[in-house]
């Protein structure tokens, strides 16, 4: 089943281990923030420099993996038709866009699972566009997503996710547009 | 008062607002690894990527700041003698070293005043040298930090800091040396 996430809004998902979660992006040129704790025990959740660590680069594609502050790996990037996510940026702030950003998504719909608001911390950002200079300024430009895009991945735990269609309108060229996503069962 | 933590320790030091702590590399090529929460309130705790955020660069030196999970400044850099800081991978652990690294410096550290290692994020990793290519592949050097360099910070806040003197081997040139620190009264 395909389920849309409204413009600037998130989602809660549970996805169990070796279920697959595919987030596209419908109408191209739209960020998502993935941020994920372990369902059987929230102090274990997604850690953005050690899944960096393990894969010594910034951007994460496909054969990649997404890694908890206890260093056990949450999720596989089994598919990637778009070829850029990263970890550099923390979630839009509705302090900062002047109305609700991905960090209150996330955090509320984490609240509903008893997570504090302090958890919450750097989300995968998938097909977010962000330029590194050589001398490590960073850029945002808009996300070159197409429409159509995904990126799919493996839970390797069973997991609590929160997914949101990023509330920023510079990351995503001027206009917020929808997010979708679907479970899909084990691969065989 | 200089203090010195041993070479692949670390340290707890409680810094009031207004004071500031001097982090300083007495022998050269040697990384320090930096975390801290609000000692009024452990779930505020620094944020890599909100700092990153802030600073619109990966390096952070002089005048840039350190911030929390809930936006807030936590530190001010003043000072900084080797110019090359960052927030790019996570503390070294015992699993990667093959002895105590400085996530199990840092968690004993914090377990002391009853928070728990799984709250224990990135780091700011203090005269790391971490090369960054173009397609963002990241590659560890040994730290080019000269003895006597030096980073200056003043607290925003009252802080509970952890603090280590990196007991990777590879990020410090093969050989783990000393850090030492100091609390200096607030600038008139």
């Amino acid at each position: 089943m395909l389920n849309t996430i409204a413009p600037g809004a998130g989602a809660g998902i549970i996805v169990k281990k070796g279920e697959r979660l595919k987030v596209i992006c419908p109408e191209g040129h739209q960020v998502s923030d993935m941020f994920c704790f372990s369902e059987s025990d929230y102090g274990e959740s997604l850690s953005s420099s050690v899944s960096v660590d393990r894969a010594e680069k910034i951007f994460l594609s496909a054969g990649d993996v997404l890694v908890s502050n206890r260093g056990n790996v949450m999720l596989k990037i089994l598919g990637d038709t778009h070829g850029r996510s990263d970890f550099l940026l923390p979630p839009c702030r509705e302090s900062e866009n002047g109305h609700t950003g991905c960090f209150e998504n996330l955090s509320s719909t984490f609240l509903a699972y008893g997570i504090s608001a302090d958890r919450v911390g750097t989300a995968f950002n998938i097909f977010m566009n962000v330029e590194v200079s050589a001398e490590g300024r960073l850029v945002i430009h808009p996300s070159e997503a197409r429409s159509g895009d995904y990126v799919e991945f493996e839970a390797q735990m069973d997991l609590v996710v929160g997914l949101t269609a990023c509330a920023h309108l510079l990351t995503n060229g001027g206009s917020l547009r929808p997010i979708q996503w679907e479970i899909l069962p084990q691969n065989a």
